[in-house]
């Protein structure tokens, strides 16, 4: 199976002007198949802003309201998407913006209104990478918003961890997928105050042990149960590393046992 | 060759929810291969005015300043273009959004300043449409906003129509094309005050005479003008006519003799 690496990087890495070129730059320098997800809440929560809608976060998610639906739909599918196409295209990769109604490849259902009314946020469903994995072999690289659709016309503003994790399970019947989260710190810290105290490698025994020692604590968890289903589910390897340390030997990485 | 119909509706069409949902049913309805191309001044005119940004319009033409681009990106390549993908989904049509920079289908060149500086405009260079072709001929329809690259990581505002025209032509190595340009009245009238005088077909040299006699004026002549360097490149038909008359008889049939 050919190799490939799926890339998710967070909105504060592409939404400032100097590490989003260090991004494209090093994303472009990446050998092989790639795919780029990203993220964009600080431009939409700027954007909101100016327009006088008040940006409402629960647990790190975006209340999205018919208002801020438009919002991100702009920010994430046209500003982000599109500059981060033209960037790619500028160093001679064949980038193709998509959100998940592009070509239907991610289908999702509104979250269901529990504790919380979420809004217009959606659950992924299922990823068909049929037509996505045809264009990968073309040499395409497909770069992807945090928008999904319901199949009746709505669009769902969807976390793009997710994204990132299920269009990995999906590509993994067609590629030998390495998953990549970017993130602030080099890898899963052993200490958070230490910034050099990365955890290199780390088995789901490892990892149930950490949480229960307090060394893994709040949004890492869920991160890393994600990546732990992602492997399950047939991907190769999943890793944790700096955005700077795209195509370096750095980070965490995870593996099954 | 197989036949392919693309149509070109206008910003004010798919900006009411209203003409938009019917626009998308009778797009969906349309037999055969088809692409789509759009524009969206008015949402962008709009969402300006909110930004506190002065839109100005020379000759129809929007002077697209570095604000106005961000605009416009987020208009054209987010808001109205993914709007409409999800819209088709719906309605079981495997539509794909693009910019120009997705997949470097089209390249432009900023419009050099001579006695007007419309800013970051672009005027389209080359249109590839090997990979547009490829996904066509697996059933997806292509879904384009007016913005295209300049190879260079610049987006560039582009217009609708010469997107519609240029597209068309690289097209029309690949397929039996028919480019529709939708539009506020019934097809080309003998006389603006009188919508039912729709002139049924037209040849360059009717079109010459009628020009001659003031019968055609203003924006209505740049427009034919383009159908028939269309069909001189190849495109097998140009038609001019109602966005709520797709895919009936009506309108105005351009040919080149």
């Amino acid at each position: 199976m050919e190799k490939l690496t799926l890339i998710k990087v967070g909105g504060k890495i592409v939404e400032e002007d100097a590490s989003l070129q260090r991004l494209l730059d090093d994303f472009a320098a990446l050998e092989g198949r790639k795919v780029l997800v990203h993220g964009g809440g600080r431009s939409a929560t700027r954007l909101a802003e100016r327009l006088g809608i008040e940006s409402r976060m629960v647990n790190g998610r975006r209340i999205t309201d018919a208002e801020t639906l438009r919002v991100v739909t702009m920010v994430y599918g046209g500003l982000v998407n599109k500059n981060i196409v033209a960037g790619l295209q500028a160093r001679g990769v064949n980038a193709l913006g998509l959100t998940g109604a592009d070509m239907d490849v991610i289908r999702s259902a509104k979250r269901p209104v529990q504790d919380i009314d979420y809004g217009f946020v959606g659950d992924v469903k299922r990823v068909d990478a049929s037509l996505l994995g045809d264009l990968i072999g073309k040499g395409v690289v497909p770069v992807m918003a945090p928008l999904t659709h319901d199949g009746e016309g709505r669009l769902l503003n969807t976390n793009a961890d997710t994204i990132a994790g299920e269009t990995a399970k999906a590509l993994a019947a067609l590629f030998d997928v390495t998953l990549v989260y970017c993130f602030e710190k080099k890898g899963v810290l052993r200490n958070e105050l230490d910034e050099d105290s990365v955890i290199p490698a780390m088995d789901e025994a490892d990892f149930r042990r950490l949480v229960a020692e307090g060394v893994i604590q709040g949004g890492m968890i869920p991160k890393l149960e994600n990546a732990f289903e992602a492997l399950k589910a047939g991907v190769g390897e999943v890793v944790i590393t700096l955005a700077s340390a795209i195509g370096s030997p750095g980070g965490t990485r995870i593996r099954i046992c």
